[in-house]
């Protein structure tokens, strides 16, 4: 797992710059397209231009099934992962729709759903074990797993690079895995596990209370250290949230700019952000998820999505609904005329 | 200006119902999608229709001139407002780069800049005068004035039901008339003009304050009360602000449904929901503009806006901005697969 250590592209700073300097030269008062200019300047200095463009997204969505799903931290059942999985392949998932809609490539990793799914387009089957371990038993997975998957996630984003993407936004389905990332969230920001447990998928109250006493548990067998998040990822994480944190590395390593997701992506993102404080740079964040835990993440992360729509689906699905605000702030910023193109008088 | 009082469409309440069933069988936890739900099927019920189609978006952006802007409550000098004219019909404006993106029917109507402006394509000229008057001495314009201003939003209206649209969002042009905004708003919810005073294009504090006891003086001199909001739209208001008006209450005669845009549209749809209150249903909310005001006025119409950039342009742009995500939310509530077309096991 050396590689996820590696440095990072760095962005252009003279991209940065002259993108800057036209943002000052549109037909419109300074700053009035504010979080569009930001998206604007931020991805022509990650995309080394001063006018960046946006058409070729690429989406990676990691599922897996999670051993501490057996201690009922999910209203729905573990089938639903691999259920799931059809659905993305067939076109009906939330996710599948987006990509279409934004005519985004969408490859769905199978990194160990609990039953074998048939070959299906679209799916990679690239199964480590049928499912994690139940962390309050033992490590969720081991060393060679943990390398097995966070690997997975490189070569999501290596596909994605090949084939021209401009932007990665990951995506993840695994019954039971906002337990698994809200642990991880907890070792990393040393807080108290009822901070980072909501509700998932529709845990009531006294689901939520259970959620966080499995938590707790787990955290308290695992001597788990902030300083250590690989450690954190392999003892009470999931194998598409280590795909998901090897890709976010690996695409600010090969310079390509990522869109995260909710509430279990932007952990993995802050793990990977640990691993690789580098990587920081790299991320733009898509929305902000009803997961009452998604909060506290986004600030240690520094991170401002850009939607606020109170969805909590995962799949990517915050994330792809934000490409088109990214897209439009690329437009504006390449399309509108400057003050002396237009014969437009400035400020009095 | 009696029409504006005419009784307006119904929403087909056996639609929002099939709508709200079929969210509740689409592969995802129920209310994950959230803002994106409340959407598809608030537009199903305006379209009468369980699957809402978005394709056909009109964009009218008014434009006029301010007599109040001889009272130096602007930064951009009064030129601006025809110049911005030509900036839209030749494709160089924020609103124009986006009308392109979302292949949206982009007209300007001419209602009042200062001078004339030559004829140019997608510019309908309809001045009604060369301005409004200054509202701190008289009335900003006389009752035919306002008629004819209402009457051609009705009319903007009127061709966009006739092409087929399927959403109508209007944008305004107008030096200093955030002035004029904040002056009928003020008046439409009885508050301090220092509560409804912002920067608009970009005054500095002092700028704001003066703004601030402009208002207040035009408010002392016209005798305006909230019960009447045509006379507060011809005493402190302008041309383009009065056209935004007549289009949102013809709009929702027509059973168009209208994305109101940031502080000036939300200015306009006030007096219009204070004329015709059955107005208020057919209309959805774009963004929620920095201008410090508009939170005020979104409250006052119990609005949630979609999106929340800080943007503070006008134009129409905010809304155009939130276009693709209720597209999005058109396209997930129409093409996600029901748990029992995909095989998706249900909560335990």
């Amino acid at each position: 797992m050396e590689w996820t250590r590696a440095s990072c592209a760095a962005s252009n700073e003279a991209a940065r710059a002259a993108a800057l300097a036209r943002q000052g030269q549109l037909t419109k008062p300074p700053g009035a397209l504010a979080r569009l200019e930001d998206i604007a300047v931020q991805l022509a200095a990650l995309q080394g231009v001063e006018r960046p463009q946006l058409q070729r997204i690429h989406i990676s969505v990691f599922a897996s099934d999670h051993g501490v799903a057996a201690e009922g931290v999910s209203v729905f059942p573990q089938a639903v992962t691999a259920e799931m999985v059809r659905n993305f392949a067939r076109g009906g998932a939330a996710i599948s729709v987006l990509a279409k809609q934004l005519s985004a490539t969408l490859e769905v990793i199978n990194l160990g759903t609990v039953s074998v799914v048939e070959a299906l387009p679209g799916v990679r089957d690239e199964r480590i074990a049928a499912g994690t371990a139940n962390f309050l038993q033992q490590a969720a997975m081991t060393e060679t797993q943990l390398a097995a998957a966070l690997q997975s996630g490189r070569d999501a984003v290596l596909r994605a690079k090949q084939s021209g993407a401009q932007l990665f936004i990951g995506g993840e389905m695994g019954i039971a895995n906002t337990t698994a990332a809200s642990a991880i969230g907890c070792v990393l920001l040393q807080i108290a596990p009822v901070l980072l447990s909501g509700p998932g998928t529709g845990l009531d109250s006294s689901g939520v209370a259970h959620k966080a006493r499995v938590i707790e548990q787990a955290i308290a067998l695992h001597h788990l250290s902030h300083a250590n998040p690989l450690a954190a990822l392999r003892h009470v994480g999931g194998f598409e949230i280590a795909g998901l944190c090897g890709a976010y590395i690996a695409a600010a390593q090969q310079d390509l700019p990522v869109l995260v997701d909710g509430f279990i992506s932007s952990v993995a993102a802050l793990a990977a952000v640990r691993i690789n404080p580098a990587v920081r740079n790299w991320l733009l964040f898509g929305h902000t998820s009803a997961e009452p835990g998604h909060q506290r993440v986004l600030d240690a992360l520094d991170a401002q999505p850009v939607l606020q729509l109170g969805m909590r689906l995962g799949e990517g699905s915050g994330a792809a609904v934000a490409v088109p605000i990214l897209q439009l702030a690329c437009a504006l910023h390449n399309g509108m005329a400057t003050f002396a193109e237009a014969g437009v008088s400035e400020k009095d």
